[in-house]
């Protein structure tokens, strides 16, 4: 068996040790496209680099590879059957659209113009997320030298989206559209990260997102705070206490029924997440912050990652500039955003939020809420067959153990888990110092290439152990 | 004595009658000066007001009537000595310059150009404050008519200061200049109002103010709230949780010793209050609120005239703009005042405030707190000599009983009566209706005559009732 490991490892290598320089050109070619969607004027640069992705996955050898337009920036969808009838079907998700950058903004080089230093790849979108969605494109075709398969051992789909820095916001119109064709029964999300370069995880939950803007009113326009000042209700004022009364003593979220249903931690993931190498300095410095700070009983990773939360983005109301007005406003806001874990539901949220600031506000006060889309959390059991396939080719790569992390942040694989039913895994290469959405972004080129060789292990891996039951 | 009283009325009734016309006319020209201290480009008027103030003040008979110049508008001084060496000095202060007016904030005539209607006199300063103090020029004269003197009873003094409606940044140092001229045994401010047409009243206090801005830091710029949420302080929740607990479930304030050393209500100064026609439901439709709310134990007017507090004027922090932003702020602020009542300090107000800020704000939440210069509160006992010689004036010149009542606001005269050492009385004859700071202000014509009328009496009765002790 050892040896059967061994030769399969060896062909992976040798074959993408071969292709690297291919693989990197295109890559580079790629990255040359400034394909900011949250920019109007590089619309026909995403238009670009769909086209390009397409025309490149059809290079690589899948049968079918579409541009698929939205009302905003187009997607690419890409498939390749695997022929065997009990294979499973698994449904990448990436994007090809990258945040904005200009050289002024601090960057060293040109952010457009791909170069390497010191074994790292400088360019927009290296990391997030065109680096991450192009080593499946090497990994499958290693797949296929290494095994002598002429179509992967898995029905492999790729939904590379335009709009991700954008929010989004026709991602899930666009899944509910085509939910039939990209029917999987896992999705592999590869816009996540490891915790380091010496430190190999794979991601199994990020959390869901409700954010809402409560608006509250008192008087019809600001009054003067010495003739009336301490006998009507000041919306500031509600509006602070409020937010006072979003946690209890101990750090927990106090709107009643918040936590109702969640998905608690087990034993067994809090030992996992203790034993990675944190260090809280390090990690408050990257927090850019003075103190941590949160639920009592959880440490700062399983506040982070595991426990949802409740947050001010924003809070406003009355005077706002120099000096002082002696008024009491007539309207204040707060913007809240609640992280959501396994188990909570969106909507439901959104009752308990109601119900509570309703009932919490004086005689005096009116108030309107409003509700933006909800990002729902997603969590990988941990015994899911497809995340150990995903941790045995992640391990054979990186030839040793692989840990398990979870992501405090939301995104869009949310979607597809509700809307097609299939659990999301995580898969990505990218490392902390990547600097997403930053300056200088990178990817470093020994994980990118350890990127395409999970991917090469993975898709066998997993039809030998994980058999689609029709 | 009652045909005394009669004679007296009567010679003060004619020769205000007498000389009505040219007291009207004289001060229409006074209020055509757009004298507003605010804007800039009216410096000149504001000048001009003070030179005409001053000379018309000299034509009434003041030996002394000058023009004080400060660093921003000036104001003008006169005094009128009795000849009495046992007479008591009275100081009036009032304003000369007014709040800005332009027909289009919806003006029905121009309010710098005066004029009449429905026996009202409508312009910009007739009843804020120009009418009230032109009132003690044509009073002094009934005086002396009345009385056959050719000095007032009492050492007449006036300041009428030019930058009231601008928050008087050099008057606390102008009368510390001259506190030695200003020497008096009262105060008397003519700027205030009475409760109504038919009610008249004399007000007793008004309260303090001490205004500060706590700005709180948390993360050293806006992180985000998924990678980090839950985890760090945020600096508008701590914001919002300072507010909260500034005040108890009682709606009392919750800072340590802010009560300490306050001047409570008698009894009958509660029943004096109860004695008023107050009719909440209007009051509600002035403060433009929707319902009551403050201190348990203590009605509206009690909660707004005699009792201390603490509104946020104005709260902020994080994103501000429509829709939603995933970040943790790195700042919040929160501009508080504190109105203050008899007996409250307002250094030991600060004290208290920043010691409670202080031990409130979690770990990794750093503050600074700013106070603006503090103004005292004023009380006048309701047994001091002076102010029982004000009620018997303004009882003789409405022909019924006189009530009391309070300002909510604060203001100027309270540094007066701190440098003076003088107890402060208010005279004043405006009514709600008169619209000061606000469109079509106006003073009615009766009541400016029953200003003019009290004034008549009171410097007599003051100087009969109260000796100076030298």
């Amino acid at each position: 068996m050892s040896q059967t490991v061994d030769s399969a490892v060896s062909a992976v290598r040798t074959y993408i040790e071969q292709h690297r320089a291919a693989f990197l050109d295109d890559l580079a070619e790629w990255l040359r496209i400034p394909s900011v969607s949250a920019q109007p004027d590089h619309a026909p640069d995403v238009r670009r680099s769909a086209d390009w992705l397409a025309a490149k996955l059809k290079e690589t050898g899948f049968p079918t590879a579409e541009v698929w337009p939205t009302p905003g920036a187009p997607a690419v969808y890409a498939e390749w059957p695997s022929g065997d009838p009990e294979a499973p079907t698994v449904l990448v998700y990436g994007h090809h659209d990258v945040q904005p950058a200009a050289v002024e903004d601090g960057w060293d080089s040109d952010p457009f113009e791909p170069v390497v230093r010191d074994n790292r790849l400088y360019a927009r979108g290296a990391a997030d997320d065109k680096g991450q969605v192009f080593f499946h494109t090497l990994g499958v075709r290693a797949h296929l030298a290494a095994t002598g398969r002429d179509a992967p051992a898995v029905n492999l789909k790729l939904l590379i989206e335009g709009e991700e820095e954008s929010s989004s916001p026709h991602f899930r119109a666009l899944v509910e559209e085509h939910a039939e064709r990209l029917a999987a029964d896992a999705v592999i999300v590869s816009d996540t990260g490891m915790w380091s370069e010496d430190t190999p995880t794979v991601c199994t939950g990020m959390r869901g997102l409700a954010e809402c803007e409560i608006r509250l009113s008192g008087p019809d326009q600001d009054i003067h705070s010495g003739s009336f000042g301490g006998a009507v209700p000041n919306p500031a004022t509600a509006a602070a206490r409020l937010v006072a009364a979003l946690h209890d003593a101990h750090g927990r979220v106090a709107v009643p029924g918040f936590y109702d249903g969640i998905v608690e931690l087990t034993d067994r993931e809090r030992e996992l997440f203790a034993e990675l190498p944190f260090d809280e300095d390090r990690w408050l410095r990257t927090a850019k912050s003075h103190a941590t700070h949160g639920e009592a009983g959880h440490t700062t990773l399983e506040r982070i990652w595991a426990r949802p939360t409740a947050e001010v983005n924003g809070i406003g109301g009355g005077y706002q500039g120099p000096g002082s007005k002696t008024i009491i406003p007539s309207t204040a806001f707060v913007k809240l955003s609640f992280r959501l874990v396994a188990g909570q539901d969106p909507g439901q949220v959104e009752k308990a939020v109601r119900a509570w600031a309703a009932e919490r506000l004086p005689a005096g006060i009116r108030h309107e809420i409003a509700f933006s889309p909800a990002t729902r959390p997603c969590l990988t059991p941990l015994d899911h067959p497809a995340l150990r396939s995903v941790v045995r080719a992640m391990g054979r790569a990186f030839e040793g153990p692989v840990r398990f992390t979870r992501e405090g942040g939301s995104g869009p694989a949310a979607d597809l888990q509700e809307i097609l039913g299939a659990p999301v895994l995580f898969l990505g290469i990218s490392v902390p110092s990547d600097g997403w959405h930053a300056p200088n972004e990178k990817v470093e080129l020994d994980l990118l290439v350890k990127g395409v060789e999970t991917t090469a292990y993975l898709w066998g891996d997993l039809a030998e152990n994980w058999r689609h039951a029709p």
